[in-house]
């Protein structure tokens, strides 16, 4: 079996969705964790990595997911789940260029007025736009799953960002659409193998 | 042979990787433009849609890219060669939210000191620390190309990309690392089977 070390800060963040799939498929990882205070380089700026045996590095985190996930057989039962699995994922990163825009306004100690007017003018129509998304192809999909009819990485890095979108108060309790994403986010969240993990890990902000 | 329909506006943009590689592999497709005047949607919400055989849809540039570099043998030649034109293309999409934030004041008509300062302190940083990342890689490849001794989809995004770049003026002539990238897009535009596509297109603005 290959040694696998994954490189990130002490973060769920986008590393959370590649251990998911290290523990899923029962596969030993060095998960080596940059303490956040300790280093010099600032969130926005981590490069996370995956080594493979000591002889090749992968960076960029979506590629690191959708090479363990093709690896350990969550990226999608055939070329046309694959792709939509990708496109899904695609979708989300849409997205997160507002999530990020808030979270590093909070971050950056923004004058609450300001992390106000982000909230509502940036961060809220583009996650609208997405949640409707996501929605959409959940409504259409009998299985539960975001593709075909079983878990793939696509759940994984939708459900762990839903995750972070409860903490920071961005789903709503009176929004029908908002409940229907937490209770998929709970039914991903309770897969066998993954409950363990998910009971133990350190649940960070995001 | 799948039918392929491609449905994008009447502009290179994302769209343009996917074309180039119908193009090199001898392959028919439908190539579906919606007229930027007709429509309703603004270019921001343009959604990108791959249809096989008339029977599903892949959205999501990228996801469709992938699917048709796989189909046709430019994804890379090993699953670590896939990783890194994965991780190239993310990188690049990183780069895009900076480069996106720039068009789009243009066209939105912000004054001009608006967007020279978009320019100046979102864009060129942006910009330089990918430019960066790109010659560190091209730099330590012998090939000439990206990823292995190949071309692969991450060339052909990232050289029409660095096309767009060329005409926003935002490669600078008398920078050695702005001149050899211009260099490597010229070298990737002029592979066979790609230069008459490129010769008789139409080259809008991105």
């Amino acid at each position: 079996m290959p040694q696998y070390k994954l490189t990130y800060f002490d973060l769920r963040g986008w590393a959370e969705p590649a251990r998911q799939l290290f523990h899923l498929s029962h596969t030993p990882y060095d998960d080596v964790r940059i303490p956040m205070a300790d280093s010099e380089k600032s969130w926005e700026k981590l490069k996370d990595l995956l080594n493979v045996d000591g002889k090749f590095d992968i960076p960029q985190s979506a590629a690191i997911c959708r090479f363990l996930a093709r690896k350990f057989g969550y990226a999608g039962k055939n070329e046309q789940e694959e792709a939509w699995a990708d496109a899904i994922v695609d979708q989300y990163k849409d997205f997160s260029v507002a999530f990020k825009t808030l979270i590093f306004a909070a971050r950056a100690g923004k004058p609450q007025d300001e992390i106000l007017k982000i909230r509502y003018e940036i961060f809220n129509p583009s996650r609208d736009a997405y949640f409707e998304i996501l929605n959409g192809i959940l409504e259409k999909n009998p299985s539960g799953y975001l593709v075909g009819d079983g878990l793939t990485w696509a759940d994984l890095v939708i459900a762990d960002n839903l995750h972070s979108l409860e903490k920071l108060k961005a789903m709503d309790d009176d929004n029908e659409m908002h409940q229907n994403l937490k209770k998929y986010k709970e039914r991903i969240y309770s897969t066998p193998d993954l409950e363990d993990h998910i009971a133990t890990r350190l649940d960070s902000e995001v």
